[in-house]
């Protein structure tokens, strides 16, 4: 692999820090490389202290779109070729971050959309394992639909615990209860009709893995960090915004 | 804990990747946080096309000094307050850092020979798990004189079996023969007569913990990650240099 050609990709981080190892984790994993340079080359803003991205989504926190502007600026600054963000729900302030930078942002929402596409092409409906800010802005909703695909979200009670074990997770809880009590989620989906599930939280993989529901699991961190190395090593052209 | 307070650490990185996965997870065990706000902000420069620090100080490959360099500039600009380096041996070029930015720079060799004064006020000699540019420069040798604590080596054959070992952790590998391979080459310091021995390549902690061999190990790498959370928390005050 020749280092010269390949892109250095920006990463917003933060959101939080341990979503944000487990990316970085995946991506040296997709890498699958022999010697440290056959490595890509990241640099990632990890800024824990951006406002809290579902109460901005709730209009009772403030917007997380400046921290997030200033990661995509420090980004730029220290040299990246493109910019991908390590977190869901905060996609629905990527007006910000393309606001602010002329580099490329690769939307993870997008990615899964089109992995999902590429991987089960005959799905129809997905369910959602997603925070409350990420289901109210439907960013999700949106992408899929442009695939003609469904999304499904949990009961609002069952909502409300998604988020309670959300936030547990965030503080550094991985117990058995908080593992069955997602895949309990994922679960629910399935029997409203998911086909497929969509970890569309970077918190949700640090408790579940596919092959514990009886649907699988896609990951979106995962499908972050395979897209970022093949993009990285130009084994496939960064995508073309239609809307840019 | 207030944010507006904290200092951003810039963190060079990729050499290796996977000791800079470990060196991030490290950081975020020891800020005990309970939300993403409690975390300490951290931008990482994961450049793994550095070139080989052990073939520049043997004086057969290219200096890695202008990719550190570039490193510690790229990290200037994107905002940080002070600079650490994931990594033993790349200290031996950290005049090319400190020629690079203004920016403070802290020696995790120097913190690693604080750490065993204070931990180990009794240790007169260390083992030095450590690569053959990091011995060959003499980076911890003339750091621990300072606290008048005797360096001590693998004999030649041993250090080739380290250096062996190190390439092969680089690849990915983390099987038994590696850990067994590393647990004896510190048993062989102990009985050269190392009272404490030193993770002092950070690829050696992702094969071998304290409590594996007869005497205690201190992890460079989890010294940097403990000493960066109080620094960046301003819990202590960055160090001062002597010569500058």
């Amino acid at each position: 692999m020749n280092g010269e050609n390949e892109l250095v990709v920006g990463v917003i981080g933060g959101l939080g820090p341990e979503a944000t190892l487990d990316f970085f984790g995946k991506v040296l994993i997709h890498s699958r490389a022999k010697t440290d340079q056959d490595h890509i080359h990241l640099v990632i803003e990890n800024n824990p202290k951006t406002p809290d991205r579902n109460a901005a989504v709730a209009g009772t926190g403030m917007s997380p779109g400046p921290a997030l502007a200033r990661m995509a600026m420090a980004l730029d600054r220290a040299g990246v070729d493109f910019i991908v963000m390590a977190c869901n729900t905060a996609h629905a302030f990527e007006k910000d971050i393309r606001a602010a930078t002329r580099k490329p942002f690769i939307s993870l929402i997008d990615e899964v959309a089109d992995e999902v596409r590429r991987t089960y092409p005959e799905a129809r409906r997905v369910g959602l394992l997603a925070a409350q800010g990420c289901l109210d802005s439907r960013i999700y909703e949106t992408a899929f639909s442009r695939h003609d695909i469904q999304s499904l979200q949990p009961e609002k009670s069952s909502q409300e615990r998604f988020m309670r074990l959300l936030y547990r997770i965030k503080a550094g809880e991985r117990g058995p209860d908080i593992r069955a009590g997602m895949r309990q989620l994922g679960e629910e989906l399935v029997a409203g009709g998911a086909d497929i599930l969509i970890a569309g939280c970077t918190e949700v993989p640090l408790v579940l893995t596919s092959g514990e529901n009886s649907k699988p699991l896609v990951d979106s961190t995962d499908v972050l960090a395979r897209r970022c190395v093949s993009y990285a090593r130009r084994l496939e052209s960064l995508p073309v915004r239609l809307d840019s």
